[in-house]
């Protein structure tokens, strides 16, 4: 289940708090012209001290090589093992959207596309479209209606949207009709398995009524529907680690991760600054939180190595107000790294930091990729930080006699 | 299967090329008198240079402290778990040996051995007989025949040979017929399951009747059989990586294993010039490419520190052309160290790099043991390789939403 079998046995409830700050992206690479990575360029005068006063390692997210999602980035810093406990692409889409999915709900992520008279696919999509205008398609789409099955729309970003198919016995094993390529048909969406024949009708109904309302739009005449999901009915880091957590994200698809995992969601706004009030006022109330930071991951994405500097440097100014709690764990970890000059998530091992009253004069001179590869705690998988953060609280027994 | 089980799922086919030079025996051990291996000894202008612009680190062939034959080495490299993917000893002899074997063919190892009046084994390699003489021994064995099953023998080292059965029906469930130690008789070759019967028949024939000619004879009077194997039916790089994969090595062992592993081998010659004309002719037909260098391993195992130091040495001569080629990633990696001090295969972590657009900025100071521990990859295991070759390529997509 969780990484160590034996964790529900050895996990003990105490007063002791845990704080994990996840900072998306964390991890870069040098600039070709300075040998430098971002966290390297970037003055961070509190999470070098931090750094030098705690226990340091680099966290592999997945495996060597591979480039996690922010799903599995995240589900292994909270101890899952990111290959067993996969999110599906269409539920990760709609708690990233905030829609609220129940028990038995599959959430389907859609695209729109143009197809040839054939039929055959011509564009996957839709020339990605404009929010706008995929809005005003959505519109179009609600007034469809399928019998014995609830549908709700919910467009996303540019050409996608998310369809929620509830009502009884749905099941997700069902044809994804994307081929993939342009130049082929879209694939019929046939059930795959006995249990997902009323999955695969809707399915199948709602993209027949789709094709009709959008034939003659000059924007996308179709659509086409994949990673078919349900909400996964996991083990809670509530009985698993015997922890009262929660978490706190600006961004939805965070707080549905976490929800997810049995965290308790507590509202928050949309900076740091707010997330840390959040947590200030929420301190009391439970033993482990779950703290995002956002920006570090968007400069990466866009490639923009000063933004991220300045996003790291940010963050730094933070860290004051994150120690003045006096968390009895502080872990300081990232879900992947996103270097600027990839300008994308990258497979590289992650820069993490372990803080505790067993981590003082264990230290590294700053909070860097090179130098946490110095540290005590070694390269881990990331599933190990969770073990860590519980073992460094005090929340962890001795394991067999 | 391979190292990361959603590898089919994320691996793209673009039009990137990898270049991977296996360096044979790679790793090394201080000289005693000098406290500096033979990377450490040897003038590599070429390879720190691109050690400076590379991502370094180590590898663990099979599993610590584990010392690989050079089977396990290579398919460790290629990204598949040495010790799932084992190619048999009667395989790899024959191989090596550059024998064609057909699906359905079992190959043995096979022994010379001395045995008393009674039966009993008094050696076990017929005192390692010279070439010459055990090679008209298997002349001598040629005439045996086999109602039902095709036989063919094939002179190895010294004391070994290879016999080969082929025809219908054959398996390799037989009781490998050599006890290990002196003083017990052999075992009898019986089959233990029901599917190697005629196997167990065809090598019990072949044993009676080997031992009716090799009566009187003063070097051998028996042989010993073990390694019944055939040639496996594994996922294929093409299938699992979306490559296309060839294989540039001048000895047979290594062309052989590349071609149960799905590469094309490419033709070539003796040298590692003639293999680089290889690569430079083949450069275009390919994405993936596989090239041997033998010399290194083949004056570690002579324990000749001053020869694998000039074996290193000529092969930084021909780094200038290998990089002439422009390869998105290359890969400069062994598949285990021989220390010239050991005169063997060992099992210490093997230096690596990888060079890419990604890695410029991330070097270590020298392409040796020491400094590629210190390397941004770290100690990795050996199956890990492939991923990073494929990752800097740009090759594997996301894993997971």
């Amino acid at each position: 289940m969780i990484d160590f079998p034996y964790i529900k046995d050895i996990a003990r409830k105490t007063p002791g708090k845990i704080v994990m700050l996840v900072v998306d992206g964390l991890g870069g690479l040098p600039l070709p012209e300075t040998g430098q990575s971002e966290l390297e360029t970037a003055s961070l005068p509190n999470l070098d001290a931090l750094a030098r006063r705690s226990a340091a390692g680099l966290t592999t997210p997945v495996a060597t090589g591979i480039t996690p999602g922010s799903g599995p980035g995240h589900t292994a810093l909270f101890g899952y093992d990111p290959v067993k406990y996969l999110v599906g692409r269409g539920v990760l889409e709609a708690l990233g959207l905030g829609v609220e999915l129940a028990d038995g709900d599959v959430a389907i992520r859609c695209n729109f596309c143009t197809v040839d008279d054939a039929g055959t696919i011509t564009d996957r999509r839709a020339g990605r479209i404009p929010g706008e205008e995929a809005e005003s398609l959505v519109d179009l789409l609600r007034q469809i209606e399928v019998p014995g099955v609830s549908l709700s729309l919910h467009a996303s970003k540019g050409h996608r949207f998310v369809l929620v198919l509830s009502g009884e016995g749905l099941g997700t094993d069902v044809a994804e009709t994307d081929p993939g390529t342009i130049g082929l048909p879209a694939i019929p969406a046939v059930a795959l398995s006995d249990g997902s024949q009323r999955s695969a009708e809707a399915v199948g109904a709602f993209i027949a009524a789709a094709r009709d309302l959008l034939s003659g739009q000059p924007a996308a005449n179709m659509v086409l529907a994949r990673g078919y999901s349900q909400v996964p009915d996991w083990p809670s880091m509530v009985d698993e680690y015997r922890l009262s957590p929660a978490a706190i994200a600006a961004y939805p698809m965070y707080r549905g991760l976490a929800s997810v995992l049995g965290m308790e969601i507590l509202s928050t706004g949309e900076t740091f600054d707010v997330e840390l009030d959040t947590l200030e006022s929420a301190f009391d109330r439970h033993d482990f939180f779950f703290i995002h930071y956002k920006p570090a991951d968007a400069a990466g994405e866009d490639g923009d190595f000063q933004a991220k500097v300045l996003a790291l440097e940010e963050l730094d100014a933070h860290i004051p107000r994150l120690l003045a709690l006096g968390a009895d764990a502080l872990v300081v970890a990232g879900d992947h790294s996103t270097p600027a000059i990839a300008a994308a998530h990258t497979w590289h091992p992650v820069p993490l930091l372990v803080h505790s009253a067993l981590t003082v004069g264990d230290g590294v001179p700053e909070f860097t990729e090179r130098a946490c590869a110095m540290g005590s705690i070694g390269r881990i998988p990331a599933t190990g930080v969770m073990m860590l953060a519980l073992a460094n609280a005090g929340k962890l027994q001795r394991f067999g006699p």
